[in-house]
């Protein structure tokens, strides 16, 4: 039985916006939530109740922080999976399982795990560096991805001519056939200890085509119903070969002939998942704490169709954050405005988002283009 | 132009439940909370970004809390307007203002002030000791109130006898006709300093016949649309007359026959208002927010019919707060569960609130009754 007394100890090892809005969220239970962060003045650092400098790479950093704590999860997958193990070891719980997140911080892993388990993905080789990939001989386009450390578009490099591949990464990476796909979807997932097991309905992402960052996000996806229950089929299947316990994003590529192909995982909330906080009766951040808690998972039906934009830094602006025009979206009926505290904004940088929920999917776009066109973040 | 940079300082005087909602609902604003409370280890104690242990009633407690602050407001009205008056003529912004304040906390004045602005309320007169009640020899039963400090019931006395009244309160105090009602409803109105002014929809209020707590809260009320309107009316017009900045929770009895009678004020966020955060599309510490910061008012409407129970401290359980069942709360779709981190239970002492989101009243009322059957505030 968890505790409401305030007497649970949620460690987190991370302190950006996904810490926080899951701090938010569960504000009305009375957990104690320690937060480690790198950075002192992480968006988590005001309102944990605990708050320590760390290094989450660091085997003794990361095993010292949780000590005191009852259970133990991310915000961010690339953490120290060892010093998770031997937590658990100690008989803490530890979710999502280290040996989740260490397969996920690895897409070579990743992608074998998919191969292995019969799960749609686009074919690929392992390559232990650059000659390697020369060696393979694939013909353009393809996509290399570093096996490690990439996010939100970094690591990620698109190979469409010799002069493309003699830049290439040097070091451990996959190949990747490049995907035509007509839409990116992604379907997020939670299941307990119990083995209750619940998909969010899928979104549907636009990408911004120069940063890579998603910066228009609808939910629901417009997609077939069958669609949407192939993916959500695929997402439960990956939940269930992983024995995973906590929530876990899949982005999946639909093809224009309606064939699904995983991209990749985040066993954590997720970008994708924003939009369910006004959105849908249960939000991500709530299912995530249900989840590691052994809660019974919440309803995560669609309330109202809801458009999420990121707020991202504008190009040629560095410096101390300053929101252009953001009276505008207070303006409007249905717009939630979630900034993450972030003091210094830079080209791309995600400062916050707005959660745009409507009586339609058109009326959300057409509010979102709007607030698209004025919403700027810049330095002053 | 508010600013979102952090660097917007809003002092709460008052660091109970209601500033703990406020602050939760406002994480993603990036403004700088400062609370005050007598309580050290009030709920806001630890979201607050800056919490100061002080006496609200305090005029140099008050004064000094507030010199950095921008903005101040208040989560409780038992507060030191006379500070606030002096913080205003700095140039502070001081909402609701303390005229309106000083004026409800006087349940005198409160209805000398419907009297004068033909605002419907019951029957009464004003007397300054039990001696001047019994010289007026009204006939039983009627009520007595203390013209201050009377919260939750308290300071509420009933006369249905020679016995009764020789058990009054020897205080400055006023004298009520009882009215029949058939229901009690509550309409929660805003206004900025733009003067725009929005009402919630009326919800329905069934209190505990002992503890004279709402135990269960009905969103929206069970009225006609005329009656509706009447009383939003009633609301937007006491606003109005007050030239209020802020929120304004209106109580209002329903007698039989379609009359409404203002009951009382309270000049901030409302119990009654809290289904408000997830069965309407702004809630109303959004709304209090957007008030005083004159931002545009949000859209009140309900998403979904809801209803609110407040979860109390169960009679004979004094001590470290046990949260019975609670668990059964989460496997029901559409609960949402607002634990306010009181430590210490006591018998009907708001240790925190359920809300209940369903498809139709009767669905949400039906669920309501059976966790009030089940969850209990003990001590062990």
């Amino acid at each position: 039985m968890i505790p409401f007394d305030g007497s649970l100890k949620i460690g987190v090892l991370g302190g950006g916006q996904l810490g926080q809005m899951m701090i938010q969220e569960a504000i009305g239970y009375n957990f104690y939530f320690k937060v480690m962060d790198p950075d002192a003045s992480a968006p988590c650092s005001i309102i944990a109740n605990e708050f320590i400098q760390g290094d989450l790479k660091n085997h003794k950093d990361v095993l010292s922080f949780a000590q005191d704590c009852d259970v133990i999860t991310i915000e961010i997958e690339k953490v120290n999976t060892q010093a998770l193990k031997e937590l658990q070891k100690q008989g803490k719980k530890v979710f999502p399982q280290p040996e989740v997140i260490e397969m996920i911080q690895d897409k070579g892993t990743q992608k074998e795990f998919y191969q292995h388990h019969h799960i749609p993905t686009a074919p690929f080789e392992i390559c232990k560096n650059l000659a390697e990939v020369k060696s393979k001989n694939w013909a353009f386009p393809f996509v290399q991805k570093l096996r490690k450390d990439g996010y939100d578009g970094k690591g990620v490099h698109i190979i469409r001519s010799q002069a493309d591949l003699e830049k290439g990464f040097d070091a451990p990476c996959l190949i990747e056939r490049m995907v035509d796909f007509e839409k990116e979807i992604s379907v997020i997932v939670a299941r307990n200890s119990d083995g209750e097991c619940k998909t969010f309905p899928a979104v549907e992402m636009e990408f911004h085509p120069e940063a890579n960052l998603v910066e228009f996000q609808i939910n629901p996806a417009r997609i077939s119903d069958f669609i949407a229950l192939k993916a959500e089929n695929i997402a439960i299947k990956i939940a269930e070969e992983l024995n995973l316990v906590g929530l876990l994003a899949v982005e999946l590529f639909l093809s224009a002939d309606g064939e699904l192909l995983v991209n990749e995982l985040a066993p954590r909330p997720h970008n994708s998942g924003h939009q369910s906080i006004e959105g849908n009766i249960t939000s991500q951040f709530e299912q995530h704490l249900r989840a590691i808690l052994n809660l019974p998972l919440g309803n995560t039906d669609i309330l109202k169709p809801a458009v999420m934009i990121n707020l991202l830094g504008s190009e040629g602006y560095t410096g101390a954050a300053h929101y252009e025009n953001i009276n505008e979206a207070f303006a409007e009926s249905g717009v939630y405005v979630h900034l993450y505290g972030k003091k210094e904004t830079r080209p791309f940088r995600k400062m916050g988002h707005i959660s745009i929920v409507k009586d339609s999917i058109e009326a959300a776009i057409e509010t979102a283009q709007k607030l698209k066109q004025t919403l700027k973040v810049i330095s002053k």
